[in-house]
């Protein structure tokens, strides 16, 4: 699953640095869910395993985990880094997704070859190939630390509140490494409503055992990402080693002998990192009408030039093919989120909770003094930032990558200056070093492409903001915005790493006195930006804090049976396998491998459906009736990306991979009546081992023979 | 295709026998197609004989046919009841869909097989098998005949007008088939701008060849009727013979070698029945707004009944699995013209095109005198139509098939006194003795249904209707609807068939003295319902009138660039083979027989979806990446089910026989963004032939071996 911002279009997100901070913070999700009646859906179940809804499951499935069923489940999954992993072999071997492992399938290629194409097989754990840098944390315990922190928490002031509060949580996880050795971390729920103690034992000897190609595991590539019905074996498979041998002994779940009938109870054990269920309605108006879509606008201005540039010949439209779908996913995903703010249906029930919430606290006068102000505080702060947004929107370094360099380095000298603690978030706690590297660092730049992306950003700019703006006029100097950004990219010499290089270490004296027109116009716009920065920061707190009143008032009003928004840590979310209407019929609970060839062949075997040597070759050998990929209602989101599906027996069925694109609305308000999470059947998962990819070692491994 | 009303649920659409005449009147798609500017989407492809746009298909495809190219593929078409066809072999094989012969595959199975269910495959001509009734009519001549039928109508009264009409339609037919021996029909375009006498040649000596299996012709069933992706085998072959020996020599289509490619220009050629393209946005939006919405509230209450008696047993599951399916799949069909006409860009567009139009005919003041007040009267008809809606709706018969049956023997006595022109169209023009026999028919009824949906008919009555209504007065009596509904049902006599007979054939005086309750009802909801037919007519009348108006002023304004009205006769529309953005990325261009085997292990073979015994056992021996169907942008509605689509060459490269669900709003305004038409691939079906059917001898002819 890509629900986190592609990576193929990560360097041409230049928004404003500044911007979209609101997507970044406290997002939570919530359910409510009384033992048999009031059953609040839209906040999704994303359960933490301190407090599984028994009475609940039990009711839904006739299922009542006991404490060492919950706990062999815990100890069976892992986190690694963004995504989520479970142990599933006897000997120590990691099941993650192809997605999840790309940095290490990439770093343990040969200078000639590269895996990411081809795939790797181990045909022996001789075989098998460190992975640098990776890790896997195994969930030992849980223990709720809310009252020391707000023990720590004296101040009134938001800013100093937020202060006081990191740093008694520096403190806490501080002193558990110490005493335990474990990866601690103190997690914040309810948008701190709860503080909890995670620790971790950290297991960083990771090898890789076996990828397939990233065709096989992306098939359909971006155009088919968010959808269903899907044809992909995302899948990794990796070794946990300890003193340099196989894990050995220890909690894992075993292999399922078929995998999960339709209407079958599964569940989702993973980290889903950020939803957004309990944001107020104001909030949730406020991405709706303001945040969102300013974002979908710069996918359409990105998208504008890139298809432009696409037209001129074959070969630009080979060149740019990747970049356009990359943009058309990310614009997929906000739409899809978009949708489900649009809802009216979907907002009225979310309007319909807050009123029941806010009923409940007004009607307690001591809850009321407490907590009924933080709605129409939020409510005030976004109509505050609202009064600026296009200044938010526009004054900074976004449109052009050059633009956006020239903008870090001439911010040094200002954030140099300032205590760590006051700096902007991309300074604080060393980051500055990393900000230093980054802009140094050597790279390419496609000057037609940073002049068109700088022209549209500057005419959008113009379009938005009053004529006599500052920053149009830093920018523009009069003139318009394809001149402007024309003397712009032409006239600079960032284009050099060591020009920048210079500058950086020059230091203050040397950004100052750069006359680089690019460092010119950043020199003017970086105190505008600074500006702009400040007067969020303390409507950004304020919203936090009331965000955390709100959080708390949750207990009040509802107790614990509402799961927490996600915080990627480890969660239990239960659902069934189900088909579901699209498209005027039904999409099938499963996919099988025929559909794989079907695909392939429907698009006359053109790329991203294209199949795989190793594939092509295979189809006479696979029995293509076996399950591919299959669908289920269980809640996840990014983060989830590789999570384990299993029965009521703790085995493994599937590899959750994706969401469908109707699950998409689900990071704000949950739905189960067409929103599916897509998974790598177990069954496919064995037949493609055993038949395409020649490792029935590894099959034997995971089905315990 | 099935765009009509579906065949397992007509009898279950007991509504007012009086409702929905506007749904059967008028409807017209246009398109303004100049040269090189102005194209009128909206008003669709489909384009007659004698008026091809070969400007516009040599601008846009570089295509410029002949006559004898336009002359040959006019002849090698044929119509058949209900549906279209074509001539594809020397030695008169015509290709039609499974579902346009169906009546003959029922009436030749023999006593203990259903040709249906089997499918049935003739291994020589000797083995080929007479359709009882079938006619296939090839369309021999076009002639103008407006200027006759506008001479004979002398009238200013309008239901007048329309009777002179009528009768000089009748005389012109009739001249025609004296004369020629042809089979002659006056067909009204533009709602009556133009009137063309076209002369058939019919045959009449038609065989069976080959039908597939239903379960392969129509797989996937009413859940994937009207979708895509697609996997029909929906196909039947017959033989034309001519004085007892196959027809041989005359136009037919050759077989392409290899099907159609992505992009490549295609046409179908066939007999559209009815589209709505020309109505005025007053009548849209009374569609909108009125009808579509009650014919949508009458399925769902149908289908409320139908799915608590289907909740009560498996067996009761089964047995109305078929009846939800059909309801369902009108439902779709009227929630999808109803998209259209609820889209407000569509809609913006229809009235962007009526504002130019009717300024067109302003900016004349001979046109404005004679065509510039037909809009507001049409509104004005359709606002006191509006009026009484309501009353239109539920003074019938609905609600019961017994109810109904006894409401046609009420109303015989009145309609036998009438002159044959002044009565109820069921009863005009000799179906007053189709009633008489209809009645009589012996049948079984599902006395709890009857309960059922007569207590549902008469709630939502009583909900729409004043207290003091005399029709809730004459069929309540005081009672509730329940109360009333199982009175009469259980009352009644009218479940024997002789009981009805002995009613019809005792004529006016039986039929008033009978005692039976469902009589005594009806005979008091008689006079209201022919009350309210007598002041629809003439509404009905001044609609039909303006709307010739309006297509009269379509020349004044645009000349006979935009296509007429769909009439069920021959037409030729051009469109391309080309994927569509579906569900987040992309519906494939066509899909393969490897597609079929998977939607069939998608669904564990579960019907609708599940494999025949042959199509199960033909998987080793079939190349299943051979295409199965595809689909273009070509312009159809129902009665183009059978349609060949062919290319430049004349070639067949398919056979159309349904659109995807995102093509139903094209009935009142035609978009080729995703809507699309589905159409079985001419290479799937040589290879099914081949190889499923073992009818290599069929595929050979086809072929020209």
């Amino acid at each position: 699953m890509k629900t986190q911002t592609p990576r193929r279009t990560t360097a041409l997100l230049a928004l404003s640095l500044l911007s979209l901070l609101i997507l970044a913070t406290g997002p939570a999700p919530v359910r409510a869910q009384s033992s048999s009646s009031g059953f609040v859906k839209e906040f999704g179940t994303m359960w933490t395993f301190d407090a599984p809804p028994l009475d609940y499951w039990q009711e839904t499935y006739g299922f009542r985990p006991d404490q060492s069923w919950l706990d062999h489940v815990r100890l069976s999954a892992v986190r690694i880094p963004g995504c989520s992993a479970s142990f599933v072999s006897a000997d120590g071997l990691v099941m993650t997704n192809h997605h999840c492992a790309r940095s290490c399938i990439t770093a343990v290629s040969p200078p000639d070859t590269s895996y990411q194409e081809t795939g790797f097989v181990a045909t022996s754990m001789a075989e098998e190939k460190r992975c640098p840098g990776m890790w896997a944390d195994q969930l030992q315990s849980i223990e709720d630390v809310t009252g020391r922190i707000r023990s720590a928490v004296t101040a009134t002031d938001a800013v100093r509140q937020t202060e006081q509060r990191d740093s008694a949580i520096s403190a806490i996880t501080d002193a558990c490494t110490r005493s335990t050795g474990l990866n601690c971390q103190v997690v914040t729920f309810y948008q701190g409503g709860v503080y909890s103690l995670y620790r971790y034992k950290r297991f960083d000897d990771i090898r890789l055992v076996m990828a397939p190609e990233e065709q096989a595991a992306f098939y359909g590539g971006d155009p088919d990402n968010f959808t269903y019905p899907r044809y992909d074996m995302d899948i990794s498979l990796l070794r946990v080693y300890v003193d340099g041998k196989p894990r050995s002994g220890g909690d894992y779940f075993r292999w399922s002998a078929n995998g999960a009938a339709e209407n079958e109870l599964v569940f989702v054990v993973g980290n889903p990192g950020s939803t957004g269920r309990l944001l107020t309605v104001a909030q949730m108006e406020y991405l709706r009408d303001v945040s969102y879509p300013a974002t979908l606008a710069g996918y359409e201005r990105r998208l504008a030039v890139i298809e432009k540039l696409s037209a001129r010949s074959e070969q630009d439209r080979r060149r740019y093919e990747n970049t356009i779908f990359g943009l058309e996913n990310s614009r997929k995903a906000v739409n899809g989120y978009l949708t489900g703010l649009l809802d009216k249906d979907k907002m009225a029930r979310k309007q319909a909770f807050e009123r029941d919430f806010r009923n409940r606290i007004e009607a307690d006068p001591a809850l009321k003094a407490r907590y009924g102000g933080a709605w129409d505080a939020i409510a005030k702060a976004l109509d505050e930032e609202r009064s600026f947004a296009a200044q938010s929107r526009w004054y900074g370094f976004g449109g052009s990558q050059l633009l956006a360099l020239a903008g870090q380095i001439a911010l040094l000298p200002h954030e140099e200056a300032l205590a760590d603690s006051l700096r902007l978030p991309n300074y604080r706690g060393g980051r500055i070093d990393r900000v230093r590297a980054m802009v140094k660092r050597d790279e390419p730049f496609d000057l037609e492409v940073e002049r068109m992306t700088l022209t549209a950003q500057l005419q959008a700019a113009r379009a938005e903001l009053p004529p006599d703006d500052p920053f149009l006029a830093a920018v523009l100097g009069g003139k318009t915005p394809a001149a402007a950004a024309t003397a712009l990219i032409d006239g600079t010499k960032l284009t050099d790493a060591a020009v920048r290089a210079g500058l950086v270490d020059g230091g203050a004296r040397a950004i100052r006195s750069s006359t680089d027109p690019l460092m010119v116009v950043a020199r003017k716009v970086a105190p505008l930006a600074l500006e702009v920065a400040n007067r969020e920061r303390p409507l950004e707190a304020t919203i936090a804090n009331n965000a955390e009143l709100i959080g708390r008032a949750i207990f009040a009003a509802y107790g614990r049976s509402l799961p927490p928004d996600a915080t990627f840590t480890l969660r239990i979310s239960d659902g069934v396998v189900k088909r579901y209407p699209m498209n005027g019929t039904y999409a099938p609970y499963k996919t099988a491998f025929y559909g794989l060839y079907a695909r392939a062949v429907e698009f006359d075997n053109e790329p991203p459906w294209n199949l795989t040597p190793r594939w092509a070759k295979a189809v006479d050998k696979l029995d293509l009736s076996k399950p591919l990929d299959f669908v289920s209602t269980n809640d996840i989101i990014g983060g989830n990306s590789g999570s384990p599906l299993i029965n009521r027996n703790a085995e493994i069925v599937g590899l959750a991979f994706d969401g469908n694109i109707q699950f998409l609305p689900n990071r704000f308000i949950f739905s189960d009546d067409v929103g599916r999470t897509v998974s790598v059947h177990s069954a496919g998962i064995i037949e493609a081992l055993r038949k395409v990819y020649g490792a029935g070692w590894i099959a034997d491994e995971l089905q315990g023979r």
